[in-house]
């Protein structure tokens, strides 16, 4: 037997998320476990660093799997890659492929992820972001966004920051850092989030939080009395998910 | 009645082009003609500044048209804009609106037009570019390619350059500029063509013979023999029509 790690970029506009629960039609999990058994003539099953909601994209999730067979001759993953990309439908690309131990977890074992909120705040809308940003066309205080930004790093209980109300696990997590950045030339705003994981829609609640600091609705020094209160009353909306990308996974 | 010049983008992927012969249903003609009719009640016809194919996109194609209505109160386009991008699908935007003199036209006034040809270089290809990119994963010689684009510069007899066999009228233009870029961290090579006026499929098929100029396919030195050989039999493929974009038109 041997054990893979792959990273895979889809868009999810398509899909019902990476797996849903009770119901695993149209998934992008169902999807590349379909192909690559297809593909291996035999039943493999994929096990993702983490769900993605319906509608989020990913430049880099990472998955793991078991399978019999040797996909990496000579450590040249690329007639594999090619092979597989031809199956796979256009918005599903799994970029890389490498042997990993057997005890590897895709979902256990990362210990960093970065996630990126994409916002597009030109006037009437860029029509080529329309699946994969949000449009904000009123101006945002960028200045505003990063100070709440500042007040979210670290180790928090970001219990108000998560949609699951019957979540029963703790609910404390670390962001490393937030990164707000404008692209003046093709009118973007991305804000790039880097924790140890994140809660159910808690990157979606960050985002919609920090939107309504830039629109003046809400004031960055809220954020303490937010993270405080463990209420999800507290917070901003759960910003669209097709604004959101799961950038990368990273491993010990 | 008052004359307007709009300048429209638009993701051409699900349209048969902007105009068909004989065929008017699903082309953006129709379907732009379709909504400013409904929206301001009164029947428009739009006149663009050319035809762009199935698949090939706009950043700024450039109509005109007449109507009864003062669109544009007080110098303000944008609760016009606002209204009709409602009512428009989300794959066309009308980006600005300006009042034009009555004799205006937008194809007959065109002096220069500017097309870009995107090209993605990735390995497996970028899933996100699938609709507005040709993928191209066999390394490219830029340096060739830049010879031949020289080569084409000025004014010549395009005729071996154009699908058009029954072409009547003259078949010369003038190319001003070629610009080959390479966005590395993007994978992505573009090609800027900027000239007076191009023929059928003309840029597509310029294209085409610089990609097989990269890949070795071609020399760049044989571009004067297919000028002067005026046969669409010494030229490149049709490169697909997904990859290329109008960019702009300008006027005297």
């Amino acid at each position: 037997m041997y054990s893979y790690k792959c990273v895979v970029s889809y868009e999810g506009t398509r899909y019902n998320g990476w797996q849903k629960q009770g119901n695993t039609a149209n998934t992008l999990q169902h999807k590349i476990e379909e192909i690559l058994s297809k593909h291996l003539d035999e039943s493999i099953e994929i096990v993702g660093s983490g769900r993605t909601d319906a509608g989020v994209h990913a430049l880099g999730q990472v998955f793991h799997f078991h399978c019999k067979q040797m996909l990496i001759p000579n450590n040249d993953p690329s007639s594999f890659l090619t092979a597989i990309n031809n199956h796979l439908p256009q918005d599903i690309r799994i970029v890389s492929i490498e042997y990993c131990h057997p005890r590897f977890h895709a979902r256990l074992n990362a210990v960093k992820k970065t996630y990126r909120y994409q916002i597009d705040i030109s006037t009437y809308g860029n029509l080529f972001l329309r699946n994969v940003s949000h449009h904000v066309p009123t101006p945002l205080d960028i200045g505003a966004m990063k100070k709440g930004a500042d007040l979210l790093l670290g180790t928090h209980d970001f219990k108000s920051f998560c949609s699951n109300k019957r979540m029963k696990k703790s609910s404390v997590r670390t962001i490393y850092d937030i990164v707000i950045e404008e692209n003046a030339s093709e009118n973007l705003l991305t804000l790039t989030f880097t924790g140890n994981g994140f809660l159910y829609n808690m990157v979606r609640i960050l985002s919609g939080t920090l939107i309504e600091i830039g629109l003046g609705l809400r004031n960055p020094e809220e954020i303490p009395a937010m993270l405080e209160g463990g209420n999800r009353g507290l917070t901003g909306h759960t910003a669209p998910a097709k604004g959101l990308f799961l950038m990368n996974v990273e491993y010990d």
